[in-house]
């Protein structure tokens, strides 16, 4: 039964139906468009990132992982501007018609996403088309007017912050592309145990969008973005947005067991780290006099913000070593081109 | 020059940001997100229609008419719910880096649309993935708090109007691939002049969503939507979500000088009229009392609205043909799996 294929756009919008509850203007997805009535004295913060099979995800990981990651991506985008989630649409495309067990798994992720992240569906389209699996969501949430946290605001001499740990990502994705294969290489290479890896794969398939850090950031980042394409790369395009540069000292920046398990073994490693995408932590530029009483508050929240260097007033970003010696990377992050 | 391939997405971006003039939320895509302040009392009406290229529009078609549909088909949407637009954000899935010729010409077409439709762009993500061509658009409306005009409340006894033409389209895209692989068999099989021709595909390739018409069905109607799978098909979902039936007339329904020089060679060809996609026209539902006021102030408009029927205490859509008969459908129009 749960094996058959949905045979029709009308059965999937019957099991999308569900996750409208609680939004009135969705209108369990009987109608062509939704409403959404705005908070008096707030602006909405809006933000699509897609998500497909091949790029951000691979088609046999689990439907209810890829549904989690395909909303975390984008509250992750609206954590780091400040921002509440209030409602997302969804824009599915299909090569094949999903099974009724898939679709089931796959709206069961998007439940607990949604519960977790505290918003509803209110909206979206299905249809079939060539291609990978592809997941278009455009997230809706809000701020008090005017209080939107932005990318291009960094000043000089303001502390250079991120949350959670870095490059977990990366490393993830090779050690789930050999597992998906049978394979131990890396796991073996780098000594690492199940548990390590585990929690690297948790990092890549369930992101956690640092929406506990939203209000805090708002109160007090003077400019703020998501680290989805490598901790360098955005960091760059942070400073050339905001017309500064930054200095970062690698050894400030904050790494799992697992990432400091790999770098026991591999210490070139760290680059790769501080570049490979898919992070998904809050990347904020704090003034100095403000710093240590927003890291004090941050340390309350289950991840903290770590202090990694300071923004300046030149160009480019700088990353120093252990040793004080200046680190290069030969490419500074993912480009989606 | 213009034959080169974009190599960033920095690069389409930055060809893309002046599309944003005018929307301060926008910050010229140079943040992670978009704000927009709602106007206090309005309700936000929302929509996500993605067009693939083999489904909604062929790769080789004219860039700028890829544009204009990809935001006409959303702003189709808005128009039935009654709503103006304010603005949208545009996800882009590329096979291959698309050249800087192409994107120019797509972003000519998409200001050209900007304008005629009043809105601009506001956010978005572009990135590259095998598969077809895909432009996901989120349009966003506004709508004087309470007022969005829904699917599911038609009412036994209202009038069944539609605006502009039915079943263009459908002959359009016969003649469109035909004309792609420099035949003319349909063309020459239905008579018709090149005027025709070029009227039928202009239809297919720069849908005009009815704008001019959602303050009348605000005021007026009491259930509304686009027609994009087949009047039939849509009319049995409003009839579905609303708990009533349909009975229309055929020759009721408003067609095109060049559909009727269809019509005149294949009198059989009006079932294909009635469930090709493709219309982007309106479907409204008005109470009886106000049909006649409706029909006259819509007269006023570009297209106008015509009534084709009355909504019924009983399930189904049934159409009586010229002769009187009940139409018999193969297929009421276009499912999407």
């Amino acid at each position: 039964m749960t094996q058959q294929t949905l045979t029709s756009e009308a059965d999937l919008i019957e099991l999308l139906a569900p996750l409208t509850a609680g939004a009135a203007g969705a209108f369990g997805l009987t109608d062509d468009c939704a409403y959404l009535s705005p908070r008096p004295g707030y602006d909405l913060v809006l933000k699509t990132d897609p998500v497909r099979a091949g790029v951000h995800f691979f088609s046999d990981d689990p439907p209810d992982a890829i549904a989690w990651k395909a909303l975390a991506v984008n509250m992750s985008d609206l954590a780091a501007k400040g921002a509440e989630p209030l409602a997302y649409l969804m824009a599915m495309s299909f090569p094949e018609p999903p099974t009724r067990a898939w679709a089931v798994k796959f709206i069961e992720g998007l439940r607990d996403a949604q519960r977790a992240f505290n918003c509803h569906l209110i909206g979206g389209d299905t249809d079939r088309s060539p291609g990978p699996l592809s997941i278009s969501i455009t997230a809706i949430g809000d701020v008090p007017a005017g209080t939107m946290v932005r990318r291009a605001t960094a000043r000089a001499g303001d502390a250079i912050f991120v949350s959670g740990t870095i490059g977990d990502s990366g490393l993830a994705l090779r050690l789930h592309k050999e597992a998906r294969e049978g394979r131990r290489t890396s796991q073996e290479q780098w000594k690492l145990s199940d548990e390590h890896v585990n929690h690297l794969i948790a990092r890549y398939l369930r992101p956690q969008p640092r929406l506990e850090l939203a209000a805090l950031v708002r109160a007090h980042a003077s400019a703020s973005m998501d680290l989805s394409d490598g901790l360098i790369k955005d960091l760059e395009r942070m400073c050339k947005a905001s017309g500064v540069g930054a200095d970062i000292r690698a050894d400030a920046v904050p790494l799992s067991a697992a990432a400091r398990a790999v770098l026991a073994v591999d210490p070139h490693a760290l680059p790769t780290f501080l570049t490979a995408g898919d992070d998904y932590e809050i990347l904020a530029a704090v003034p100095r006099a403000s710093a240590a009483s927003f890291e004090g508050k941050a340390a309350g929240t289950r991840t903290g913000m770590h202090r990694i260097g300071t923004f300046v007033d030149r160009k480019g970003v700088a990353a120093t070593g252990t040793d004080g010696a200046v680190l290069r990377f030969d490419c500074s992050g993912w480009d989606h081109f």
